[in-house]
């Protein structure tokens, strides 16, 4: 049976909702797997208590120290060797567990997972990737996010390649396409290192170990031009988190004008509530509790990165995806294709 | 007297509405400049022959070839002598005229401005920003969007004194405030050549020249956290495309959930419309054409370029734009600043 390990002290919402996230991913799985909660004993224990947990593949390991959202990634690592953060990566070093799950301090786990992890023989980076909705059924994935910045010619074509592998073996996407994210669509545009990585796709395109479809732009994001975009972590960073801002701006200038169509007589409040609802379901495309996490593409195991805001429902869904990653043994077809 | 050169061949819906945009211009402002179009007259002159131009400060001059939107910019320059483009520009550089406008293919504007108006003393790069809507009141002003990728610390550190001094002269602007676009807010984030431009930005906000605020993330452009947003050409040309591509995208998941709500019954076709045009009423601050262009920043002369889909309207507020510019001597100061 498969043990995960979860970190019960990751997340702004942490340790409860993690709790109540890995109950009720035992409960639906039908305990499927096993579950190791890692934490600190006095904040996790009492939790635990008003559970009955009896039927359930739910152990619980001590921690005596947590890692903050407010730790510095590299320091944190070294000095809280006692933390769930990195005693649950240990676990999964020493195969006593075969994935680790969080939603704290991701620069600390990133650094954490390649630290305890290790990299995959021949990857240069591990990378982090995030989900885009799309105009058509599906959705895109950007790579990198911020995991990487001065990203070498080399480092952007494994991205596409270890993003082609995750989304044909665990995404059951049939033919992943990748799209250089650009600011022109023909061949020659950009800047140096870009048109350099554009040569090196072209050839593991050849290679059949990715399907390049050129250079794409910034439109072409949302438009869902190809299922993979390639860009260096500053761009990738900057546009999701542009895109995140996006809810936000458009409900402050919704409501203004909604008040003032019932203010004017134009529209009931009924109506107006309805369709308020409908302007927020138009966002649920962006909505990232759906995925939960992502794996940190390139470690030597298998370490998924929730959002510090993650609620149960997400940690719920990083759970499955760490169980999909082993399952489909992506790590396993990445060692293959990049060794 | 003012006298603003206007390219009638540059646009999509040229020469028609470049011809519409500068009457408009003509008799909204009373005359206040005199406009010099420039094009092939055997379709400009027909355009023209439909107004009663008597009382207008408005010539023709003929320009045998036109500059298209497929011309590589670059060549286009060498080849086209005697195009619209480069022959109204040559107009500014003797003299003859005070600024140029066009809403042609905005690569070959530049090449063509570099080539003949030539550099402001002090300037390493001109460079092209764009209007971005914001929370709060006001615009926010991205830098540089595409004119300009591979940018060295020095050059974004200029974009920024450029388009303070822009705000601050000609868009009352009283404190512009410039942010270093970049994946974390803390100093020592990023890429090195971000780090060096934080450094620089640093030492120009000591010397008076800017107002730095230090690093920002991706959704502070819209949060409106600082007026000018610095960042390479790369990452400014994605935002600038991923943002337009916005409305389209919300609409269109929009219109399916209105026909919905109106097939079940909860909506009225009447109400839905309503929705509909409050609904598109919200990206109004994403209308480009309100500003109409941008101006070159940094070339020697005033060469303001517009949107390849520019209507009469957008080139009407193009050719206030370059009044406003040369009133407001923003040339003169950036002189002053850099050289």
């Amino acid at each position: 049976m498969l043990t995960i390990v979860v970190d019960a002290m990751g997340g702004d919402n942490a340790p409860g909702c993690v709790v109540d996230g890995t109950i009720e991913a035992l409960r639906e799985s039908g305990n499927r797997f096993e579950i190791l909660l890692i934490g600190q004993e006095e904040k996790v224990r009492p939790l635990l208590a008003q559970h009955d947990l009896s039927a359930m593949n739910l152990r619980f390991m001590h921690a005596p120290e947590a890692v903050t959202m407010e730790d510095i990634p590299a320091i944190a690592v070294k000095t809280k060797q006692e933390s769930s953060l990195v005693k649950g990566l240990q676990l999964c070093k020493a195969k006593q567990a075969h994935a680790f799950v969080s939603a704290g301090n991701t620069g600390a786990q990133m650094a954490a997972s390649l630290f305890v992890l290790g990299r995959i023989p021949g990857v240069l980076r591990p990378t982090i990737y995030a989900y885009f909705p799309r105009i058509d059924e599906g959705l895109t994935n950007i790579v990198d996010v911020g995991a990487n910045v001065d990203c070498k010619p080399e480092n952007l074509v494994q991205f596409a390649e270890m993003l082609t592998i995750y989304q044909r073996y665990a995404a059951q996407i049939e033919n992943p396409t990748v799209g250089l994210l650009n600011i022109g669509e023909e061949e020659g545009k950009g800047p140096e290192s870009l048109k350099q990585t554009w040569r090196l796709l072209q050839e593991a395109h050849h290679e059949n170990k990715i399907n390049f479809i050129g250079n794409i732009e910034g439109h072409d994001i949302l438009g869902g031009k190809s299922t993979i975009v390639v860009c260096d972590g500053l761009v990738g960073n900057t546009i999701l988190k542009f895109g995140e801002s996006i809810p936000h701006f458009l409900s402050s200038l919704l409501k203004p004008a909604m008040e003032k169509l019932v203010g004017s007589g134009q529209l009931d409040p009924k109506t107006a509530g309805l369709v308020g609802q409908t302007f927020k379901g138009l966002f649920e495309p962006f909505d990232v509790e759906k995925w939960g996490g992502v794996p940190f593409l390139g470690v030597d195991g298998i370490s998924i990165v929730g959002h510090g805001r993650s609620s149960s429902r997400a940690i719920k869904n990083m759970i499955y995806m760490a169980e999909h990653m082993i399952e489909k043994r992506v790590n396993e077809h990445i060692a293959e294709v990049l060794s």
